[in-house]
């Protein structure tokens, strides 16, 4: 049933226009949003900070779903569904500790953290508890960061990981941990806040702040001149100058673009001045700033001195939640090293535009009368999106 | 999917009786009413008195919909759907104000008063601004009275306001101006709370100040003789005292007639005693009330000295809000002229009584055993009101 | 429609084992489970001591259905849907109380306690008052317990309480009144909490208090010897020791037994000290309780000193209520025989632990990935309620 939503939209579907109401608004979509499209993509739900010793594990939820990522006594890691597989109950209630095994609260169901179940009492003759061991989702790690996907086969990501590695290596984001993380609720449906990331052509009228300090997605702001002044300043700091960029039906998107701050800006400040130590073999700051994209939902800006990451969780078919993670280097303290409201500034200030605009965005597209209309020049990270959906949803 | 919904209603109905529970509880039927009936009906938005100047604008809303209403710089009105031709978003915030331009809160497009889209940057080539103005709705003034039509091809309603042009000429609505809005949010379908308000059935029982001074709906009333004796005392102050009740497939309903007050009612107060300056050119106070309806959602009661509009705006489809507006003379002074607290005192009471009342209604009509009962000879504005909602909303 | 839905879950179904995320997620599912299951099965609704006098009436609500129990000026009792025959509102708005007539807020139509229509005001010639009176449920009383049932053909009752007579008359459930009523929202489809109920697997884990006291329903407490010295101290104190267990698609559910407490343990007391008179005819303590049920949904515990009676009631498709009646010999005076904080201690406690691990099941339900799996030998009444459901159900 959910199918035949979905394959209307995709007859509708006109390229380079926006998408029709029901993308947003029908129930059947929505299940298939998560059925169909979170349920196959990669998605970005931690840092190994998050488990540093044995036993350590930590909860991500998504729309109905929720995701167990444990490390085991032998120090390997893997991901689970936090479902118990007796009568379904939620298993593991707490958003992160260390344990040694997980009991299911209601008949104490009890798994290992390779997610084994151990035992199960009162079951009848024959009942083998090696059929009824968690569900488990694939799991990349990548320079710390960990990614899980729930479907059998999920999308291409190790060759481009691969191809990313040597980019994204001297931030050595590995020997990073989390500083802060804020969660903004938006009532509007989930695609609509990744479109808004998607594009940067509300940029300019939307988030002064961000235009004020950054350049790249603004077609007027004399981009190749200030992309030419860069590179030798990030050549010279140790940062390789490629990029990356794969839209690729059937594969996890990847890109990799390191782009020029503002003069005067050499990180992602209110004044332009550092937040925090310098990334991983960085020698100092080059002014620049990278996008940098694993799989379409899943979205990283490098500065020099911190990393912000950003994804946008569906919680109900209008609701979702936008969270943004900032992480500095492991052994940069608090206080002293880096200041709390001075690291979180710019982007909280501009997440809460976004969660703004975003639910007027919603409140016009419930019309009858909403149209879909051209996207600009500026937009084509939303029709890279479009294509994401349809081509992972289709199976 | 929704039109087989009220199809199925359509054929299950039975003439002069109540509807069944779908028309209140089925989603299908709820998206129906928006799309099919409310976006083809007449709708009374507001009144002159809130377009002064050029520039002025007001906002309505209506379940997932909302109209402007704006005096364009050639002091012309218009009405356009209040969202932006590109992505959708929700483009005028405020209720009410005084602007040049109408711009987007999310892309900056930027339209004119009179719709038409001034600016888009970015724009593919090819991009022609013409395309893209803001959606017309129909606009008419009727003495004061603004309202709006979406359909392509709204229901008949100029030669029946000429029609009723010269009998509400004397009350000078155009000259009347917004004393007090009230709004009263009922949990229950909007279709509940318009058929409260098609029959007075209920009155003698549940709305006891009412009832106390208005006779004309209770055949108990003696309304023959009452009505004698208003005619001479309505034609002696300036008032016509023709009836017209047009209720016919495909145009707008038509209702108006004046009718008597109890005994000492001079107009609908507590006391009986006049609330403010006689209206238009009346030289007095004959001791009716007249009920007027253009386009059978919009309702009004006009005294001599004080007029009230009345609408039921579906919010969900388990939620509606009453909305009740209150004029006086354009002349007329708070504090010296009228009083707030007596002004709205009846219909304040009567819209109380009617929230509970249509609570209660749908609370009952939920149940799987509600079968819909025999309508009284009090309640033939309900079948009008079916006959409506069935005719319209086939298209 | 509807019929489709569950259709489709009875041929998923695989005995022995949980049922899928669509029997507590679909909306169709919830349709039917009031419409086609609720409606006709047998609910507990009260307690004769709650009609002690012509007039007197209570409410009883589940879902959208409301349904007044009332005794008639001649002493009988009957059952009437909670909705006018007019245009279906909610007719009587109290919870109890004692009336002469049902007159409806909205219009006035009035009913007598028998449930006929006394007056009509304004209706057409040839309405007949005696086409219109109240719809009538199915009512039994069995030993003070009042059940009703809206299907024109309710599962076979009589001959199934002519057996559990001779069993259950020594308590004397007649003789009694209800000394507390309490009521716990959980954000869970309701059958989660039926299911809870049907099984005690999860006793040991989730409810302490409970396990401390109660033997019977885990296998590894040494049952038949506790059972065997249970025997004759029911005898001897006046009470059968005959068990009734029918399972019968197309009746209603009965099921008869009395079962241990632990040593020490008089009744469900903290203490293990009784905490009522006793009941009926007892002339003493057995140290036993017993476990009622008549209809699956309606399950009783009956200690020596008072009942404790269970029902869980739908809200909405999310959302439902444990119901707990306390009852006690209707001359036990609070305060002086009984204390209420001590009476109702256990299945208080009992129930808030219920009300988290329902809702930690629903949570885990609701994921894509949740796979039902085989039940363990202790949890038998799950399939004998899902065969319960699907048999009702199907008509």
């Amino acid at each position: 049933m959910s199918a035949n939503a979905t394959d209307r939209l995709r007859a509708e579907y006109r390229p380079g226009f926006a998408m029709p109401r029901d993308f947003y608004l029908s129930p059947e979509v929505y299940e298939s949003d998560i059925r169909d499209y979170w349920n196959r993509s990669w998605i970005w739900v931690g840092h190994v900070s998050q488990l540093e010793v044995p036993g350590d594990f930590f909860v991500f939820d998504y729309g109905p779903e929720s995701v167990i990522v444990a490390r085991d006594r032998d120090g390997t890691t893997g991901a689970f569904q936090n479902v118990c597989r007796h009568r379904g109950s939620r298993l593991c209630m707490e958003a992160s500790g260390n344990t040694r095994v997980f009991a299911c609260p209601y008949h104490a169901w009890t798994y290992e953290l390779s997610g084994k179940l151990r035992r199960a009492r009162e079951m009848a003759e024959g009942f083998d508890p090696a059929d009824y061991g968690l569900l488990k989702l694939h799991l990349r790690e990548f320079e710390g960061l960990l990614f899980v996907c729930a479907a059998d086969t999920p999308p291409e990501i190790d060759d481009g990981l691969a191809q990313l590695g040597p980019l994204v290596a001297p931030f050595g984001l590995r020997n990073m941990r989390i500083a802060h993380t804020a969660s903004y609720t938006v009532p509007a449906n989930w695609k609509l806040a990744v479109e808004n990331y998607m594009e940067c052509y509300h940029c300019a009228g939307a988030h002064l702040d961000f235009a004020r300090s950054h350049s790249i997605k603004e077609p007027g702001h004399k981009t190749t001149e200030l992309v030419q002044a860069l590179h030798p300043r990030s050549r010279a700091v140790g940062l390789p100058v490629n990029e990356v960029s794969r839209y690729d039906p059937g594969k996890a998107t990847l890109f990799y673009k390191r782009y020029p701050l503002f003069e005067g800006y050499q990180t992602g400040s209110r004044t332009g001045a550092p937040l925090a130590p310098l990334l991983g073999d960085l020698t100092g700051f080059d002014g620049g700033a990278t996008d940098l994209q694993i799989g379409i939902l899943n979205n990283f800006i490098i500065y020099s001195d911190h990393t912000v990451g950003y994804r946008f969780i569906p919680v109900s078919q209008l609701e979702c939640r936008i969270e943004v993670v900032w992480l500095v280097r492991a052994d940069a303290e608090a206080g002293k090293d880096f200041d709390h409201g001075d690291l979180t500034w710019l982007w909280h200030a501009t997440s809460l535009d976004d969660e703004r605009i975003i639910r007027h965005n919603q409140e016009g597209v419930k019309s009858h009368h909403f149209v879909p209309g051209p996207l600009s020049e500026m937009e084509w990270g939303i029709t890279a999106f479009y294509n994401d959906y349809f081509s992972v949803s289709a199976g």
